[in-house]
């Protein structure tokens, strides 16, 4: 079994995070034992990528029920929604986070509504939060196994940012289709853009594949062209923010051109997400809003001024059209064109989970 | 007039270079009196760009004559080859290097031919380099001319790499285009993408921009796509490095990814060079080799490690496919597809300059 990242895990001493702003360099964990610090955690990006920060808003909750020292059930119930309200105002755009404290709160509700043992309710918050985690690596795994039987024999396969285990908590997403490939014994040579501004494909990629012995080579963005064109690459697998009825897919800055040069270079384009990701309410990717960023991430690298000064753009993420993506790959099977009708279809799967998305604020893409 | 830099200048005290490697943070020139100092600065790129590093040269000889301690024509004859020898072992790659250097050896052959007195033969070099000098502008200035009528009244355009003043040593041949068009009361926004590794865009080009007084956005290249797929992008104007006989265009990595964007979004995507560019000896792009350069540009930020000890891919150049090229700028004037016929009949018009091309090493592409 390959060396797996954990961005986060719940301990006796409190919740471990791997600090993903200092990755590759070093390798440093914090361990919280107050929910306001995870709230500033992930606020700080300590943790990032949309499921992962829905991981550590679900320990934050129970952290913030395990050490509270709330003697009554009534003095429990009072503090309760300021924990809640502490994570929910920490990056106000990731739909898990949102989805996971949600979770958090009906499960809250239903054990309160069974007793009022103080130490079985803490209990009981502590597992939902252990539960939620083990949900998304679950998600992972079988998107992991789907996507296995699309990815060539052997060859080079792209990804792009990070949507590995640093950004979902389980074994990644797009990158848990390449491990599990790689795992059944597919030969794959992972090509990864660096992913600029923030570099989430030279740090945090690269850094996993190194850890989970998947061979690579690292390119700049602009050498996709090049390297379709002319280096046989067998597939792409991205990730997902956000997926519209349509199939649209929002996805971080340079996954549309990825897909425009796949398509162009006849290589299969693929996305990998959960079911968590699909917004069928927004009929079409044109709806998607998209983060703007500060231009310093440009401008500047790692507080050194790079370029003059000058306006600069930082859209964090693009819509790739649902005609140029191959197939999306869930956790309940594959999809394919008609998006419109496959994903509904899809979305009317009975879930292996207990509850869906709900609460996102309309109108944001998650972060990654 | 707008501000245009001047990478290079004769002057009575010496060769004047600006140092491109400390832009934009540090405007530093360096006056070199010794042509060894030239060639030291050429090989390690205070100056670059194909028809820059032509004039450094040519003036690295004259420096080489002119202040040579030879009292005969027989010392300095025996001098000169070594004068030359020197300044063509700084960039094996770069064909104006060479064109440049012959052109200075045929010079020295004709006027040794018509006198002994060294006083006038330094002086013919000197004046000879600075003819070639004054060539680069005038290629430069009409190269200008016919571009700027393809560029939109208003609005947005796009380059990539750095094609300006500070690779020609005039007012650059893509930047050259975007000058003249502004000059002529174009109002012209230009997107400018970073171009990583080496960053000429945010470097070079953005730094040239300011001075000009051309307003721009600096982007990162992993956004090309989505600019043109939103940003009402009117035309994208690069430079190039080698264009074969079909019109297969190398120019810095990422053209060609840009020109596959630009053909999905309908933008026009022009390459703007001199004819001193065309390689008629080669059928197609597919001959044109391509540099690869150290990894360490794409791992190391400033000396920095940014990425985990990986390999990293780091050609400096790609070719693309005349199809995607709109049309070709040159001082003769615009051509257009079919290029086979168009570029022949080009090569052949009588040329406002004394020499061509010679000498370049086949099998190598000129660098950026």
């Amino acid at each position: 079994m390959m060396r797996v990242a954990q961005p986060i895990r719940w301990t006796s001493e409190g919740v471990v995070m791997l600090d993903q702003r200092r990755l590759p360099a070093e390798v440093i964990h914090h361990t919280y034992t107050d929910y306001r610090e995870v709230a500033r955690a992930i606020g700080e990006m300590v943790i990032r990528g949309a499921p992962a920060i829905g991981v550590a808003a679900a320990m934050g909750v129970a952290l913030g029920v395990e050490r509270s020292a709330a003697r009554t059930l009534e003095e429990l119930k009072t503090e309760f929604p300021v924990v809640c309200d502490t994570l929910a105002r920490t990056r106000p755009t990731a739909v898990d986070l949102f989805w996971a404290i949600e979770r958090m709160k009906q499960r809250f509700a239903e054990v309160c509504a069974g007793t009022r043992d103080l130490v079985r309710i803490r209990a009981a918050m502590v597992a939902e939060a252990q539960q939620i985690h083990l949900q998304k690596k679950t998600d992972d795994e079988a998107i992991g196994r789907f996507g296995a039987e699309l990815m060539p024999a052997e060859g080079q396969v792209m990804t792009h940012c990070n949507a590995g285990a640093l950004a979902t908590a389980g074994i990644g997403s797009a990158l848990g289709v390449i491990r599990v490939a790689v795992e059944q014994g597919h030969k794959l040579h992972v090509l990864v853009p660096e992913t600029r501004p923030y570099l989430q494909g030279a740090r945090l990629t690269a850094w996993e594949l190194v850890e989970g012995g998947i061979p690579l080579t690292l390119i700049t963005d602009n050498m996709v062209g090049h390297f379709l064109k002319t280096g046989k690459v067998g597939a792409i697998v991205v990730g997902a923010d956000r997926i519209a009825a349509n199939g649209d897919t929002a996805n971080k800055i340079g996954t549309y051109q990825i897909a425009v040069l796949a398509h162009e270079n006849r290589v299969p384009f693929y996305v990998a997400a959960p079911t968590s990701t699909l917004d069928l309410s927004l009929a079409s990717g044109e709806h998607i809003p998209i983060e703007e960023r500060p231009a310093e991430e440009v401008t500047h690298f790692r507080g050194v001024r790079i370029a003059p000064e000058v306006a600069a753009a930082n859209p964090a993420f693009d819509v790739t059209p649902a005609r140029l993506i191959s197939a999306i790959i869930t956790e309940r099977g594959v999809v394919r064109a008609p998006y419109t009708e496959s994903l509904r279809r899809l979305a009317a799967t009975p879930a292996p989970r207990s509850a869906a998305p709900a609460a996102a604020p309309a109108g944001h893409t998650k972060s990654c």
